[in-house]
C-alpha cells in the first residue's frame, strides 16, 4: 500500500495509497513541478493514512491549511468490511453530504483510510527564511499583523520560540549555531516564498526595515544560504530534542485566536512564577494559526505526575476562558479523552455519539479512542 | 439575524449571523484591511446562511477555496430544537469529529445554521485583470498550467467563456464592449492579485509575452482601468442574462479534472453537432477548478423538455466516463436528486442515509432534499 497511483500537474492532484511516507509524496509532487505542502518534523517516517486520520498540521498550515484542506477524495474500508470508493479528484463536488470529512481526523474510529487523492499547489521558486529577536509574544503578534498586511499569502511559516528553547538548541544540538547574537526572550522564525526567481528578498527587507524603524525588533537576520536556513529550522524542529537536556518537559498542543496568544502566555507565566517557582514556560509554535506547543520546563529533581496534572489543568483553564482548544493538531486519542469530555457540551457529545453509532454501530473501530468505549 | 458580532483582523476572522448579506460581510472585512474572499454574482442579495448550507463556490475558489474552506465555526439549530454552539474562531482544533462539516453543504437537511465564524485573508493591493482570445479549451488548459507555474497562487480567477457567449454579451448587455477585436472561438478572463502596490503588471506581461511567443494566444489585452476590468467581469457575470437573448438555454454545473476539460468539451460538441444539428454548446466557467457551467443553446422554435433531458443525460454520461460531478457548486436539492441517486454507489447512499437518520431521525429538516423523503 505504498504506491503513487496517479499524478496530474495540470489537475493539481495525486492519488496515493495510505502507506505512502509523507516525504515520498512530497518528492513525487516536486518531480512534476508542484508542491505537496504538508510539512512536519516526522515527514521522513509518517504515513499518509495517519496524516489523514489525525488531520495533521505542521509548519505550513498558515498558507496551505491542515491535511483536511488537502484531501480531494478517499477510499475507506468501513466497519462492516465494505469499501467506500470516494476516490474522486475533483476540486468541486456538491453532490450530497461530504462523507470524506468523517474520516479525516476521525482517528480511525469510523473506518480505515486505504487511499487518497491529494491536492497539489504551485511550487515556490524563491524562498526567504529570516530570524528575529523580539521582546514579547505581544510584539510577535504585532509583527505577524504587519507581515500579513505587507506580504499577504506569501508567508508560509511564522514560528514563535521561547529564548530558553533557542538557547537549549544552540547548546545541545550538534552543529547548531545561534542565528543572532545576544540573549532574547523570544524569537521568530519566518519563511516567505513565491513562484518567481527573484525580488522577494528585497520586499522582505523592506518590511524588516519598517519593523526596525517602528522599534518592533531587537535584532534580526535573513538566511544567506540554504545552510543558514536549515540551521534556523533545526532549532525550531529540534525543540523537543534540545529542551529535554535542560529539564523535564510537560508537553501540550493548544490553540487560541492569534490575538489572544500574548494574554494566554502572560496569564500562564504569571501563574507559574507565583505558584510553581522552579517551573518555566517553554512555548513554541505557529503564531498565525494561534497554535502553541505550550510546554513547561521542570527541574530534573522536582518532578511528579501531580505537578504535570496541575500545570496542564491550569493551562486548560486559561484556554477555556478564551474559547481555546486543548488539542490543536495532535487529536484526542485516549490521553486527552477525559479533558475533552469534561469540556464539550452535552449537545456536542450527543452529536459525536450519534455519528459514531451511525457508522460503527458495533464499536469495533478503535474503540475507546476519542469517545469512551462504553 | 443580520449582525456582525465580532471582527478581528489579527486573528483573521469575523463572526456574523446567518442573515447577513454576503456583500455586507465583504465590506466589513474590507474596512479592517482584510478580504472575505467568497465572491459570486448574487453577492448583493444572497445570505451567509445559504452560502454555508449550499457550500457556495464562485469566481475565487481557485485561490481561496469554497465556503467550506472559509468556515471556522458554526451555531446550528438541530432538528430536535437544541442549539449546537460550535461557534469557535480557531484555525486549528482537533478535538473529536469536525461536526461543522455536516452542516456545510448539508442543504438544510441536518440543521439550520444561525451564525458562523468566517476566515478572513490578506487583502490584495495590486490587481491585474486580463483577457485572452484562444483557439480551444485545450489551449486554455495549457495556458492555465503555464500561468500556474509562473504565477502560482497569485491567480485569483481563470475563467473560460465560449465565443458565442462573449458575442451575445457584447450585443445584448447595455454598455458592454468587446475587450479584444475580431471573433474568437474561446476567451479567457484572468485575474491576478497580490499584497504589494506595484510590480505584478510587469510580471503578468512577461507571462503573456511568453504565451504569445509560444503561439498559445491569438489576441489579448490587460485592463488599463477599473472600468475596463469591470467591463470584462460584466461579460463573465452576465452570461446567463446575455445568452437568453439568442436562444433557449439548458443549464448545468459540472466538474471534471482540469486536464479532462478539453476532452469533455470535444466529446459533447461532437455529439451535439452530429445528433442535434441546431443546438450549440455554450460552456463557461472556472478552468482551474475543473468546473464548467456547461450550457446548451437551443433555437427558440425547436425546444422541448425531451431535448433538455437528452442533452443533459448525454452530458452526464460523458461525466461518468471521466469521474466527474453533475453538481460542482449548485448542490442537489430536488431537481438533481434522480441523477444523483442513479450515480452514487449503494455504499455511499447507505452512508448518507445513516448520517441523515442519525441527526434528523424524524426527517423534519427539508425532507425530500438531497435524499428522497421516503
Amino acid at each position: 500500500m505504498t504506491a503513487i497511483r496517479e499524478i496530474d500537474p495540470a489537475g493539481d492532484f495525486l492519488v496515493c495509497e495510505a502507506g505512502c511516507v509523507l516525504e515520498d509524496v512530497q518528492n513525487a509532487a516536486d518531480e512534476v513541478g508542484r508542491l505537496f505542502p504538508l510539512s512536519l518534523g516526522a515527514q521522513g517516517s509518517c504515513r499518509i493514512g495517519g496524516n489523514i486520520s489525525t488531520n495533521a498540521g505542521g509548519v505550513n498550515v498558515l498558507r496551505y491549511g491542515m491535511m483536511r484542506d488537502l484531501v480531494l477524495g478517499l477510499e475507506v474500508v468501513l466497519p462492516d468490511g465494505r469499501i467506500w470508493n470516494g476516490l474522486r479528484s475533483l476540486k468541486k463536488d456538491n453532490t450530497g453530504y461530504d462523507l470524506k470529512q468523517l474520516f479525516i481526523g476521525g482517528e480511525g474510529t469510523l473506518g480505515i483510510v486505504t487511499a487518497a487523492s491529494l491536492k497539489l499547489v504551485a511550487r515556490p521558486a524563491e524562498k526567504v527564511t529570516l530570524w528575529l529577536g523580539v521582546a514579547s509574544p505581544a510584539v510577535a503578534v504585532e509583527l505577524y499583523t504587519l507581515f500579513r498586511t505587507r506580504l499577504g499569502e506569501l508567508i508560509s511559516s511564522f514560528e514563535l520560540i521561547a529564548g530558553l528553547g533557542v538557547d537549549a538548541a544552540v547548546e545541545h544540538l550538534p552543529g547548531v549555531r545561534a542565528p543572532i547574537e545576544g540573549s532574547h526572550d523570544w524569537h521568530l522564525l519566518i519563511e516567505l516564498a513565491w513562484s518567481f526567481d527573484e525580488g522577494l528578498l528585497e520586499r522582505a527587507e523592506a518590511v524588516i526595515e519598517e519593523a526596525f524603524e517602528r522599534e518592533m525588533i531587537a535584532d534580526g537576520t535573513i538566511a544567506q544560504s540554504g545552510d543558514q536556513a536549515a540551521n534556523m529550522w533545526r532549532i525550531r524542529e529540534g525543540q523537543s530534542e534540545a529542551t529535554r537536556n535542560i529539564g523535564n518537559i510537560v508537553r501540550s498542543d493548544v490553540s487560541v485566536r492569534t490575538s489572544d496568544i500574548p494574554d494566554l502566555v502572560d496569564a500562564v507565566d504569571r501563574f507559574v512564577r507565583s505558584e510553581a517557582g522552579d517551573v518555566r514556560i517553554l512555548p513554541f509554535g505557529h503564531v498565525g494559526d494561534g497554535n502553541l506547543h505550550f510546554n513547561f520546563l521542570l527541574p530534573f529533581d522536582n518532578d511528579s505526575p501531580e505537578r504535570h496534572k496541575l500545570l496542564l489543568n491550569r493551562l486548560y483553564d486559561e484556554l477555556d476562558r478564551r474559547g481555546g482548544s486543548i488539542s490543536a493538531e495532535h487529536g484526542i486519542g485516549r490521553m486527552k479523552q477525559a479533558a475533552m469530555m469534561s469540556r464539550k457540551s452535552e449537545v456536542e457529545l450527543d452529536l459525536m455519539r450519534r455519528l459514531k453509532a451511525a457508522i460503527d454501530p458495533d464499536n469495533i473501530m478503535n474503540p475507546g479512542v476519542i469517545l469512551p468505549a462504553d
